[in-house]
């Protein structure tokens, strides 16, 4: 298997992607094409000691930039090293494409450089996250801040899939995003995706879910609008890193406080790992016609592993395939 | 003052509410107005040794229901103890109404109760919460799940006004919630609400706020549509509640961590102090003719008592008078 990894992408970048290259290399026994800028890919190298062994350069310019608008990457000329490694991705130059770039300019990049999955309208962004039970996927975080009702049910057959596959859970329980657990509830988008998620074949429908429930884990797939689903991650993200700070400050307050949390830390370092999101490798580019993986943009080199990792898996179980099945019999029934 | 009481709202009435009440007189030196049942009042005030000193029965029926559609408190015969609080207030026999009953039933109530204010085409329901630094207030947390730009703008008016003249925060900071920081980010919602805000003189508008920076304090008045509002707020709660229930776990494990636990015993509870809602009362009805405050539906005494001293100050430091001034300055500037 071949990861195309956009080397540049990211605000670690080129150190720690391709220190997470090497060890997805050894590990994970794949084989990597590096885009972006040559030079800079083997200065990098060199000063560092990083073998480029099993990786190969396929050229391609500077990184994108992280505030210019997502759609200049489909400027013909673009040059940067995310549209190179969409391009080779699309070219059929490996079988999956990481980047820790840009999140707008990857999405707009995959949905018109890749290419739409035959049935998909609007490709979305899946983040897999903690919670205190098992890990769940949220989707869209962001590619679409705003959607139509069909979207939402694309995406909790998209998510449905993805769990299944990827993270193998039998019959992920999807939600519906909405401020009460009645099916009346929420806007008019609300009410018209819960009719439609809930005639849907293709996923497991528990209904709607309220914010407070999600980091319990009570639901495996949550569904929401790109807007929506954005602040939901950022507000998890935020609090979670708001009360861990403000817990270490307690931990620092004086000897005795010092001694106490290094009685804790076996505990709380499993706990660290458990909500640790760089352990999940970064967010998968649902609807598009190869596996497009997101890692983080503050992405060390153990995270981009991890990325690398989610993409194989991503591109191994299938999960496009099922995708366009579902999709497929959703047309064929709607044609009937 | 006289605060007007829903005797019978909430999950732990009349018992807590009563206690609540009893606490309110000793140590706030107010007045209190009971709504609802006498009969039932008066049994559980015996039953619990609880004076009734300085509280007036005004009548009114049993509690609203919680899963009946809001608008029935509307219903001409309501009779519920909310309905009778609302028209006890809007009548003039009491300064400021407190419930912990139904949070749709109230903005419904009130709404059409008591009225709006001049200028305010819709109320919304303004948490107070905190965050790693200062409290701030989060609006609208439910009351309109789909909003227009123009909602938006009065939102950040009446929340900046209560935080100044509740929380005496002196220009308090302004933003909307946005998945990114610049301008032109978010739907057609928030791009026309930014337009908006940005030339609003009464109020210090920042600029957008994504999710993550919210836990961190960096505004002092978060506004979103009542959607957005109910996710990010729900979202708050319901991850810091994951998280204590997760490190109390570690803390649980051994003897060892028991005992390291207790030393860090006296942080740990001016942590919880700091991030208790309860100690900020309720959350405000702001728009409306008369102070209305919504208890948490939980409401034990000390929230409760916490909830009547935020009526009494939204009522003495007249709020609503400076909404209504600014409201004016806006209609006679559009006028013009």
């Amino acid at each position: 298997m071949k990861i195309i990894v956009d080397a540049l992408g990211g605000d670690n970048a080129p150190l720690e992607i391709l220190k997470g290259c090497q060890m997805a290399v050894k590990e994970l026994n794949v084989e990597i094409a590096l885009a972006g800028d040559e030079e800079k890919i083997k200065k990098c190298a060199g000063e560092n000691g990083i073998s480029l062994d099993k990786m190969e350069l396929i050229g391609g310019g500077d990184e994108m930039d992280m505030h210019a608008e997502p759609a200049t990457i489909l400027k013909e000329n673009s040059t940067t090293s995310m549209a190179a490694g969409l391009k080779a991705l699309s070219e059929g130059k490996g079988d999956a494409f990481v980047s820790a770039g840009s999140t707008g300019a990857l999405a707009v990049g995959a949905t018109f450089i890749v290419k739409r999955l035959k049935g998909v309208k609007r490709p979305c962004i899946g983040s897999v996250m903690p919670s205190s039970d098992k890990p769940f996927m949220l989707l869209d975080c962001g590619a679409n801040a705003e959607c139509r009702p069909e979207m939402l049910r694309c995406f909790g057959v998209m998510g449905s899939t993805y769990m299944k596959q990827v993270m193998k859970m039998e019959s992920p329980r999807v939600a519906l995003a909405n401020i009460g657990t009645e099916p009346e509830k929420g806007g008019e988008l609300q009410k018209a995706a819960y009719a439609l998620l809930k005639e849907e074949k293709n996923c497991n429908f528990i209904g709607n879910i309220e914010a407070r429930d999600i980091p319990f884990g009570k639901a495996d797939v949550v569904v929401a609008d790109g807007f929506t689903g954005n602040m939901l991650l950022k507000m998890y993200e935020g609090t979670a890193l708001a009360l861990m700070k403000n817990i270490k400050g307690i931990f620092m307050k004086s000897i005795i406080t010092k001694l106490s949390a290094l009685m804790l830390k076996s505990g709380l370092s499993d706990f660290k790992k458990k909500m640790d999101y760089t352990e999940y490798g970064g967010a998968a580019l649902l609807g598009v016609r190869k596996p497009v993986i997101k890692a983080h943009g503050s992405s060390n080199a153990k995270a981009f592993k991890n990325a690398i990792r989610q993409a194989v898996l991503f591109a191994e179980t299938g999960v496009n395939e099922k995708i366009t099945e579902a999709m497929e019999a959703e047309a064929e029934k709607a044609a009937l």
